[in-house]
């Protein structure tokens, strides 16, 4: 067998996950390290650390020269992984390691990393839907005259357009891009030592700034954050959660706007009613014959667990004291989970809407109603317009 | 006793709720004759009803005019309100009974009856939420050399200040506020007719419009909006969840913002802390001796509800057909409780942190610990400039 | 209008609910009332109390002499409706008030209250699944050979018989029954005084009982528990929450097993299917010409919003101290919307499976497959024979 | 870096998972394989195989000898990772491989491997609660006349005893491991061919039993639950999933009532109370001189992280069709993930309770209460006999 480790979860149960290289724990060893590097750096370049240490670190920082497992194990201890890396880096820097992770506390280092892993996903999902946004203007233009039954409460009910269901999908999964891209522009760096008061940098570099000093933390902040390619936070977040509640809110409305059109293929594509079908169905393990809306059936397990996910986020909002025990290390997994069910979800989407197969004249035979399609095919012109 | 139904909820179990004015059935009731008014109204706007059928709905559509009781129990049969409303208010317009509903489906008036509570209620709402906000503002500055202890996983780990504490919170508040505002400028209208192509109203106004028509339709779809006061939706959105998402995923920020000073206060007004207590304890029925934080654990107990509520709420996102059997119905009572749930939560925020009794005494006994406050100062100072 | 009050909840937004007149706040006063009575009788019987101040006490616990809607509004003040229930009810019962509530504190009285709310509420809820269950095996029986599709992944797969499903929807609801039997034969009183040492009691009944004392605190329990007919706890359950966690899961395993009828019959009525059809098809506001499935819709809408209550109730054991700020409170409207919307379920359920319409002939005819149906009589025929 | 694969999941992120081994991909990898050799060899012993391909298959089905990353990586295909395993297994079987996976379906073997991990994981999660309640046991009985404050609503109330809140503690965890056992010794084989008819099974076995025959297949179930130890299903489960909402309830359960002691220890070892601390608290990145409680954070951030899965769980009770596109992928990692998670909240408690050190002294100086125990000692003493 090849894997490693046999304790290791390489997605045998989560066939709907995907970004499996940036979120699985190597992609989160390297964030860490990104992060302590990154501090090491801006220390650095405001005079609070020798430049040779920062190239020592850097240097150190090698993701392959650590023991993941071992890593994994040791963070039971102190109930986060940070605690050991930290360990293993300053060993690492060897005469420099008094410079890593100098005035940190492990939640900067941890809520950074996962802002990084999050940033890194998110940009092959933006991608993604695009590509299944651009697929469907198409079938939206496509089919704008291809009658077909609406269906409410599962009866037929009037006649509607293949064309103005597409507009409406698209419309749905370009509200999810605009929410996960604004989320993601937003994802912040975190740092505010011990509990928040960047007491420790301070004490490094005093700075100017008025009002008792701050300005020498400050900058050091905006620096961090230059550094990584993530925002400046206005405050440190640490219990301020407002990051992780708007990416959890983000990615539960992809999760369910990417789940619209796959309960839609699933319902279209049921045998009795034959107006869509997958480019590529699924095979069956007992029935060869069969094709089976696998993609969609994908998208629909995902729309399902992304939610109470969230849930678990948002709840962490209300959290006591500097650092909570319990809000805080609740969110790690579901926030990862979030990301790559949901990653899954878009390149499902994507390889579903560019191979899907439609019958129109299916639709026709189906369609056990008269009547005229109204507006929709001004509102498909409208939508198609619209991004 | 003075309840005239034996049957009604009038929040015996939820002392946690507010604006139920804005959120019982009656407000509901309201804003579905609002929206039948409206749509007539609009008609008759633009030619499709004559103005004094307009004028004979609204006459028609005074709330105590209704069986609200009948109603509720009129809804199981096709499994929503408005049919038997509209069967009512139809009998009540008498002879321009033909102009009530004409063109609509049920859920037209539905979503748009609960776009605007949500409008109603969130007014008030971010009322308090500033009203918080302002208060916190001044225990900022107030208290922004006020030394404390942070905790960390329950320990005392360095000083900070109560001064930033507040600020912090204030951070979260407005966050919470501006989500808020923001999803209430955008909640719309719904108005697509049976199936979502505006048909009936099409064939009604076939007005000018290129595209094969629809701009009739269109435009009427705008009149409605201004009539109400709500956004015009780029589609009709009976299936494209867009404006439920993402007001639940902003009353979910609420409850736990608001759940971060309740947490706090929870802590540290226990009896072997005591460095904060509210103004007005509440009692006991067992102690009077005890001065219990009853208005943070209404809050603390709002954050535990309405996280599992939105996920409802996200789930029903991905809904298949143009009126899907069951995920739509599971929509209406969750998103009302968020509603009333984070109302009172604001307005118990407002009533904690306006009477909130600080012990700047206390918080110096109890702190263990000796080192600087960091840039806790400079950190407060620019927090409070935000809005 | 006929509803008193202008902020109830009357189920308008509902229609999935039951048992309104067994949770309403009607209900629950009386429930709340009931336990007062029962524990002071308890005391009278046991010698704490004179026989006379029982008799008073049960004499002004009349539901009709309270102000609802004004206890519901001076809950608020302290969290919950006990404190000001009590003070009334004290003021009612004049010279005997005092032996009012005596030792109890509210979480006393709420919980035993919501205990009878719930047990009250799922006798009714266990008739109706047994209607269920009586149905679906005449459905089983009387379809054993009827033929159709089985479907996986939305395709057809392989022959089975209507029978065979009919006997797993019956398998599935005596699950839900047995499950919610065992819930509530166990549901028991709640009593422990000021923080669960029966400390008050135990003052009043010294009573014989070894152990440093005990036995009269402990007989008070067992009376308390004989006069309302629920179970005696073996401690306090005031911080443990297993009676409010296992009716929970009771709860969300009924929504979703009755959940499972509902959705083959959403797929098997859908206008290209056929095979099924309910008894009484719902109607439309907009399409006359439309049989919706409304029961099974609104039991569809019931599944959906079970499971995250039952989560927030869950969540609820994990409760700091004797008792906590909030997870208790926020047990309370969650768990009485578990109740209601289960008993809605249970008898819609029975509505449906009592008058659905079976197709045979439409099943033959969808059948686009060959093969045996297997063990599926043999199945069938020990399906039947279980309970 | 020892992990051979960049893509894995080994826990870095969550160090409140336990089980690690019985629960990892190779585990359920492991589970696969068993299942498939037990229906081969159940086969074998009805004489639907010959003997040696039992042997044969059995012998092939050495987990070291596939491809993990592999099989996950083409179990997107289908949807489920029994399609290429079954591939796999049947080149390796050779001349035998027509024997492998004869009659059964992907969710046939996907539900018993499940059913046999959860098996798995139980026995140790049941031994490690048995250790707790044993700890808990000693700890009442030392503490029974151990006086502290109660605790209602953050403030103190009246004195009770330690050993009755350690007495409460285990009666919880009593509760937590009946619903395991019972939970445990209820999982079942899922055996049911294509589409739960038994059809294929019934060909090669028509065996005796009357009724139009399924004998032999009902036989086959039988044979195949002996081979696992797991028990008969009464009919098959694939869209009854009674066995795995029973397992969600009770792991939901135990998350819980595992983190009702957690949350205590975490107010009772703060600073300013101090009452409780643990054995071996963790360290801090930052402040070498912190002694955090850890094992109760990963407990209580356990106890976020369960019921909301659990709910994914419930919710999939209602599923349509005979394999439902969807709720069945959807259960899968949701139920390892409540599983591991309860596994590591178990193990935490044992050696949080075994190392738990209190402090008479202290509870008795934060004491500002006079007043009696009441029933206390006599509650002590009745709970330390329960089991």
């Amino acid at each position: 067998m090849t894997s490693g480790d046999p304790e290791a979860d390489l997605g045998l149960l989560s066939p709907m996950r995907g970004a499996a290289a940036e979120t699985g724990d190597v992609a989160v060893l390297r964030a860490l390290l990104d992060a302590e590097v990154a501090l090491t750096r801006a220390q650095a370049a405001l005079g609070a650390a020798p430049a040779e240490a920062a190239g020592a670190v850097a240097e150190a920082a090698r993701v392959a020269a650590f023991d993941l497992p071992g890593l994994a194990a040791r963070a039971r201890s102190g109930g986060n992984p940070v605690i050991p890396l930290v360990a293993d880096l300053r060993a690492a820097a060897g005469p420099h390691g008094a410079y890593v992770h100098r005035g940190a506390t492990s939640q900067d280092i941890m809520d950074t990393a996962l802002m990084l892993v999050a940033h890194r996903t998110l940009g092959p999902v933006l991608a993604d839907l695009d590509r299944v946004a651009r697929a469907l203007a198409g079938l939206a233009a496509a089919h704008r005259d291809t009658v077909m039954a609406a269906r409410t409460l599962t009866q037929q009910a009037v006649p509607t357009t293949f064309g103005l269901k597409a507009a409406g999908w698209r419309r749905l999964v370009l509200d999810a891009r605009d929410r996960l891209r604004a989320a993601r522009d937003a994802l912040p760096v975190q740092l505010g030592g011990a509990a928040g008061t960047l007491a420790a940098f301070q004490d490094d570099l005093p700075g100017p700034g008025g009002n008792g000093g701050g300005g020498g933390a400050l900058r050091l902040v905006a620096r961090f954050a230059a550094e990584l390619g993530l925002a400046e936070p206005a405050l440190p977040w640490h219990v301020l959660r407002t990051p992780v509640a708007d990416l959890a809110g983000a990615l539960a409305f992809a999760s369910g706007a990417l789940g619209k059109p796959a309960a839609d293929v699933l319902v279209l594509s049921r045998t009795e009613v034959g107006e869509l079908s997958e480019g590529v169905g699924g095979g069956s393990s007992s029935m060869p014959h069969k094709r089976n809306p696998v993609r969609a059936t994908m998208i629909a397990a995902a729309a399902r667990q992304v939610p109470p996910l969230a849930a678990v986020l948002y709840a962490s909002l209300a959290a006591e004291d500097e650092r909570p025990p319990g809000a805080w290390h609740a969110e790690w997994q579901p926030l990862r989970e979030c990301l790559r069910v949901v990653a899954g979800a878009a390149r499902d989407a994507a390889e579903l809407v560019e191979g899907l197969r439609v019958h129109p004249e299916r639709m026709r035979a189906n369609l056990t109603l008269s009547g005229s399609t109204g507006a929709a095919r001004a509102l498909v012109e409208r939508a198609i317009e619209e991004d």
